[in-house]
Parts: structure tokens; sequence; C-alpha cells
């Protein structure tokens, strides 16, 4: 008969008494957990130089300190548009040169995780990864910053027990992405959840940041979503932006266009002031 | 045969192209809908004499302009506590004779608007009570204010063609509160659509508050949860308060202390200016 | 300071050790909760004279025991249908004198229900009705039986405590009706929750039967959820019928026809065969 | 710039006109969309040799044609028992060479899907995996016959655009398999959606299944949901049984003893009749 291990309990993602926030740094200049909140810009897909070098440029007059973009997308239907996947890297790589941005993508297959972390500064796990065992314990077995979104049906015990299996693995650089989950009401694609940046700010060392494109899967109410996250306690935000939404491949209807990235960044700058923080 | 009523589309709740949003007065002072915030605090429900004007007192203190409190309550068991009823109401009278604040009350049953509505500035229709329809036809035949909480499973069009019945039958002062919604996700008692508030200052011209304690439901977080309502746009909060929670007849676990209140007070008072508005 | 009452459980509408099904007589030869399922049809809503007569003797020739029709309808638009009220109650009396069917029909406000429960061999408390405790209370003060629908949102717990409203205020005859809750999945109108039903075959000893044309909203799902229904131990069915389904003023798209509803008969009673029961 | 692939909808997935029943062959004798429905049973996850021998040779007695076993384990926390791995393949196969039952396992990697695939009859997706792409990509590399389980938050749409990805990667063998979703009600474990399987008869070719158990999560209610979804037109069940249900590593609340499993058999085979299928 097999040994079977002994019953633990989550535990590493879990604040202990007095523990204070934990800080995961990316680059000497750009950390998550601190006083000052971490915003990233850029678009849902990575679709061509121009594109993201454009974007990135945008992103960072805006006050953006770190670019992200999709260079694998994990779509419903396999009939839509995939991602430029190695090709993508390659143009992000270009981005950062160009803006000195640090960036977030993607990974989606445990076999790509050695090949993500070679470039990016920080891997993401996407909404319908989170619960992929096989895949968090790879990145848990870097040491790249990960960017754990939330899934549309994960509670928040769920989560932290995700984060459990990369903290587990010896990677402590998790941040967790709160992005709208799914419920009865379909008004906007998702239900933002700010009280579970409420209770993750209590419950957990971790920082915690918010997705306010996929919330609303509407540009109109990105910059409102943005502020109650920054609000909430958020510690960044993750927008989609795009130099022109109407053309992108994916996503087209949430992007902001860079002016209106600009206007959401003044507007969570002065939520950040009025709960205390910086952006 | 009867006639059939022909099909008509909900429109008074809807904005029209280019109309401002509207303003609902209670007092000379008070009204939803404007540039100043409506702050609303008080226990969940009537107690006593003693409880009721130490509360109200405390939160006039800390910046409250409105009275809540229950003298009806609808409780899941018929072996709960359901309210003063009349007594209640009479107790309102003297917390506000001694404090001077206005006071909005929830009343339940078609039979007892009119007792109600003689006493009460505003009529509070709850959460249970949103599709109660022959109860909003009663509380639209009257000019009472009315206070339209959210269903837990409404959606945004409903609750608009809920009001739309308040308004049909001729009363237009309507304020809508979100109050948190019922989700796959318990870790907090309801989930808090801040989205629907930024939606809904698009949709329509009713004033929009937001109840954080309802959605909480654990004082630790009805702080963060208002201060995100604020962000979003929200035109006021309703918040639980009690001088003693720990002793309340219900919902202790959700209560603000008046000390609690202050700080929350404060807190969404920055925020309020970081969006251009004022509490 | 007024009294308190004492805390007291759920306890009537709870099965107790070795209690056996209660049975809720409607008629000498009609009656919940025994070997035989009671097979309930008829319109969403009563129209004028020749459409119910035509319906009733439709459905009593399929097999159904019983006859429903709204006269008071509650519809999400203040500008929907909704219903002919006393005249639509003349009209189901006229129906059962034609077909001797006994009848059951909604009531939506506390002041209607003795004129109802006067007329009415049943009183139908629908879903968005479901914590109307004043209604609850009205309902419970008569000994007329009662169909208590579930609400879109009401967990298990919440709908015995509903119930235990209605038994407590005296009025033992009471039957549950689960008609789909309202989740993510938006393929049908409601998700039927046939596990509700096997849940309170063990939790309480009211009788349980299913409406499956609420929660298909479609008329070609109807037979498939009526047959799980009566594979999970439903004590009975609520089919909607329709003499001309494509004129009905509301619920068009569920309506069965009198054939379809002759087939659903046929194939439940087989089901009903299957599992020791008879139709 | 990259080449965009062309916008395609889902359609392989779907039933074209008049198009009949697809058959997933996993035996000569043993075959899903066909008139007999199919019975799998076994245990949560394989164990030691002595368990799975056990329940296979109990649940063969009675009536089942296919033995499931988890060798991989997808687990929330990281420290609950993740599976035998290779190990437990070995076991699964010890276990079909003693009693004859084809096999169907989880597989929760794309590297494993080779090994695998070598092993067993069937390979699962578990609810998990429904829209892991890379994985999904995997297996429809091979030809081995697919169970695909639902997430407890897919929509029906959802689900047949991830066996599209099977589909269109050129492996047909996809039987879909329904297990309950996740919604406000915490009843049961989960909501089995029996309208769902209702709804795939008509809109997909492929065979539909269902899992009483992961729906139930508790042994009382198993047998009334597997009865309700042989009534609602499934083509098969995947029961959880173990000989001694108490000393399961895994899901020991919701597993059926050899006994109760034979009473589930017996029960849904006379339900089976009533709509004329065999078990």
């Amino acid at each position: 008969m097999a040994a079977v291990q002994p019953k633990k309990k989550i535990s590493l993602a879990l604040r202990q008494d007095g523990q204070p926030d934990s800080l995961v740094h990316i680059t000497p200049e750009v950390c998550f957990g601190g006083e000052k909140l971490v915003l990233i810009g850029g678009p849902c897909a990575v679709e061509n130089l121009q594109q993201i070098i454009e974007t990135a440029q945008a992103v960072v007059q805006a006050g953006a300190v770190m670019l992200r973009g999709g260079a694998w997308k994990p779509r419903t239907s396999p009939y839509d548009f995939q991602g430029l996947k190695e090709e993508g890297l390659e143009l992000l790589v270009q981005a950062r040169e160009a803006t000195g941005l640090p960036i977030v993508t993607e990974v989606l297959d445990p076999r790509d995780v050695d090949k993500v972390a070679q470039v990016a500064d920080m891997l993401q796990i996407g909404s319908r990864s989170v619960q992929n065992f096989p895949l968090l314990r790879e990145v848990g077995s870097t040491q790249k910053p990960v960017l754990l979104k939330r899934g549309m049906m994960t509670t928040v015990d769920e989560w932290l027990a995700a984060a459990e299996y990369i903290l587990a693995a010896g990677n402590k650089n998790v941040v967790l992405c709160e992005r709208g989950i799914r419920t009865f009401d379909t008004t906007l694609r998702n239900t933002l959840d700010v009280g579970a940046v409420a209770v993750l700010k209590h419950k957990t060392h971790l920082p915690v940041i918010v997705d306010p494109s996929h919330a609303a899967g509407d540009f109109r109410y990105v910059t409102a979503l943005a502020k109650a996250a920054v609000a909430a306690g958020a510690d960044g935000l993750l927008v989609e932006t795009h130099c022109h939404p109407s053309d992108a491949l994916s996503d087209a209807g949430q992007s902001l266009t860079p002016q209106q990235f600009s206007e959401l960044t003044a507007g969570c700058r002065a939520v950040a002031t009025a709960v205390g923080r910086t952006l």
C-alpha cells in the first residue's frame, strides 16, 4: 500500500498573527505590496510590433509601471485567435526594451513555463487555470513572480489554496488578482468582488491587485471599478489598454484608449491618496 | 373578453438622453442625488428608547444626516424578533425630535403604508420586497420618498422595473440602494456589486446609494466596502450602527460602534473628495 | 423596554424521527403526499372563458386532477398583463363547474386572501412572495391548502422557514413546489433543482411537487424535466398548458398544447410506476 | 504581422439537422449513445490493490460495465492525497484483468496523456480542466475516448466549445458528463442540472452521461439523482462506489457501498425501461 501524506492545513498563504504585508519585487523600482500601487497597462493580446510598442509607450506615459500582453491566449472557442505564442514573447521583449517596462504575460501550459520564465518578468496564471495544479506546481518551481488570477467560480479559500500550491513548491513571489466572478447577473461581464479584496487584506500577507477590465467587459465602467478597487485596499491594477481598441483582436469592448487610461490613472491616483497610498 | 393593456417599455426609471440626475429631497437640508452624499446611520432594529436615542445622537455626531431603524423586521424565521412595530415608530419619532435627523424605516405590508407614511420621512422597501408589486403600488400612491433596496437575486433591469412600478403609480421620489447580491461565494454574507452602481449611474437618473453593512455581514469589512461604493459613484451610504453592537437583537455582527462609524465617515469623506463629491 | 420573543427553532416544517409523510387533502379524490401523484394542468393566466374552459377540458382528459390558472399575475414590468383579477376568479369557478377540477390560483396581496380563499380550493404563493411574511401569515390564518413555491434565490432552509410561518399561524396544509432556481447558466430560464426534491423528502413531512414549466421556460424541455422530477420523488407536477400556446398572454414559450400534455402524462406515468407510485 | 485564423463557429459538437446520436465505442460490448445505458462504478481514487479489486468485483456484480478510479487526483489543497499516479494506473490494469471491466481514469497534465492513454480505455477530463485548452488539444490528438466533465461554472455553450477543441483536434470520441454546477444553494455539494441533459440531447449528437455522486456529495441522495438523470435522458451514469466508504481517502461521504450501488442499479433499470432504454 502506498504511503499517504499527513493532513496539513493551508498556512503559507495565510497571514500569521502580526505578519506584515509581503513585498513582491519585480525590478528595483516596481514592487507589489508596498505603499505605492502598481499600475499595469497593456493590450489583451500582443498582435504585432507596432501595436505593442505604441500601446506600451502610451501606458508608460500615462503612469503605468508594468506592461501586460498575452502571447498565449485561452479562448472559449478553438477557432478564436489563440495568440502569437513565441513570436508574441519576442515582441514583448522589444516593447520592454523600447520603454523599460517589465512585462507580465500568461502561461497556459506547464510545458511552456521554462520558455516564458526566461523572458517575462512575471508569469500570469489566468482565471481558467487557477486550479490547474500541474501548472501551479510548475510555476512554483521557478522563482519568477506569479500573478494568480481568481477563477470565475473560485471561492476566496480555494484561491488561497491555489496560491499555497505555488508557495509550497518553493516560490514565495505570489500576487493575487481579483477579476470578477460569475453570478446570475449578466449586466456586466462579471461581478467585481471588492469585498474579496477587503477580506484578503486581512486573511493573507500576499499582495492583492484588481483587473477591472475583465470584470466590466465594457470600457465605460472600467474606471469606476478601478477607483472602487483602490478604495477597497487593492495594491495595484491590471488594465487592458489598446492604442486602437476597435481594431483589437480580442476584448475590444473593454479596452481603454491611451486617453481613457490617462484619465483612469488620474482618478485612481486621487483615490489612492485618499486612502493613504500613492500611485 | 377582458381588455389587455398595450405593451409599454420601462421608461420612467431610465435616463433619457441628456437627462440630469434626479434629486430626491427629504428635508430642506437632506437631498439625494446632488453633489453632497447622504450618510444614513442607525440600528438594524429599533429596540428601546435609550438604544435609539443614544445611537441617533452618536451618528449625528459622526456626520450622519439621516437615521435608519427598523420597526417591522422581515426575518427568515417566524420565531426571530419581528420588530416593535407601532411602538418602534413612536421611538423613531422621539429620536428624530431629539436629534433633528429625518428617519427612514421599512414597510413590509401594504396595509401599513399609510400608517408608516404619516410618520417616517422616507419609506424603505427591503430586499425581499423588491418584487412585492402590491406594496410597490401602495408606496407609489403616496408622495413619500422611497428607498428601494435591490433583492439578493435581482438583476439591474428587474430592479429598474420594480422602480417603474412606483414611478408609474405617481411617486417620483425613488432612491435605489445596492446591498449585495447572493452568489456562490459565502466568504461574506453577500457580494457587494459596485459594478451595478456604475451601471446605474449611466442607466438611470435616480439616486443610487449603497448599504455596505448587509453586503459585508461583518463589521470589519464595512468601511472598505463603503469607501469602494463612494469611489464607484454612490450618492450615499446606509450604515448599520449600534451604540452597543454586542447587545443588538439582530445583525449584531455587522453593526459599527459609534467610534467605527466616525472612522468610516472620515475615510469616506476623503474618498468623496477624491471623486469630486462632498460628505 | 419591549418584550422579546424567546428563540425557537424551525420545527413544524421538519420531519421528526419516524414521522410519516403528511397528506394534504384538496377534495375527497385529490390528495398530496400519498402514493398517487397529483397532476395539475392549466394556463399561466386566465384570459377568457373559452380559453379556461377549453384548456380545463383538455387537461382533465389528459389525466390532470386539478386546474391552475392565474387571476392576479406578478409581472416584472408594470406594463405587462397583470391578470383579470376578480373576473379571473369567476372564470375559474366556471371552469371548475364545467370539469369538476378543483382550482389553485395565486394570491399576491394579503388584502386579497379572504376573497381568493372563498373561491379557490388551494392558494398559491408565488416565487416572488416566498418571503412575503405578512402574506404567509395571512394564508396561515386560513385553513385553505397552500402551494408554496420556492423563490428563485431561496435556499432549502429558508424555504422551510417560510413554510414554518404558515404552519405556525395554524394552517397545516402546506405543499412545497420546486420551480427552478436562478444560477449563472441561462441556457434555460431557471435551473431545476431535483436535488432539492430529494433532500426535502428526507427533511420534511410536507408534500413536494415540481413545476417543470417555469424551470424550463421552453416547451421542448418540460417533459424531460417532469420525468426527472417524478424519478427524484416528487409528489406531483404543476404544468402550464394552453389550448393555443401561441396566443397566450404570458409564458407562451413554455406552455404545452393539450397533445403535448397528454404525452407528458403518459411519460410521467411510466416513470411513476418505475419508482413505485401511480399517476 | 502574424496571420490570424478566420472566424469559425462551433459546429462539430452540434447536432446538424437530422444527425443521429453518435456512438462512442469503448469495447465491443460497451458503447455510449445507444439504447443501452452505460453504468460506470468505482472509487474516487485508487488506493491499493485490495480496494480496487474488491470494489471492481462488487460493481461488476451489481451491473456496472466499466470501472472508474482516479490515479491522479486534482485536490483543492496541495496537502491532500494526490493519488497514486503511475502505481494507481497499474492497479487499475490489474482490476481490469480481474474483472474484464474497461477503465476510465482522469488525466490532469498534458505531459501525462500518452502514458495514461497507453493504459486506460477512456480518458477523463475533470471539472477543473474543462477549459484547460492545452490538455484538451492533447487528448484530442489521441483516438482514445474522452469523458469530458462539465466545470462547476461552465455554461452549456462553453462546454460544447470545450468539446469542439477535442473534436477539432481529430478525436471524435467525446462523451459529456454533467456533474452538478455551483450555485448559491449549498444544501448539497452542487446542484445537478438535469435540464442541461435535456438541452444537450437536442443540441449535440454526443453522448451525455451524469455523475450523481459529485453533485450530491452525500450518499443518501445519489440514487434519487441517478434516477432523475436517467428519466431526463442521460446515456449513462458515473457513480462513486467503495467497498468500505468510511475508509475512503477522498469523497467518503458520497461513495455508495456495493449494496447501495446494487439498489441504485435496480432503481435506475426500472426508470430506464420507463423511458424506453435498457441498463
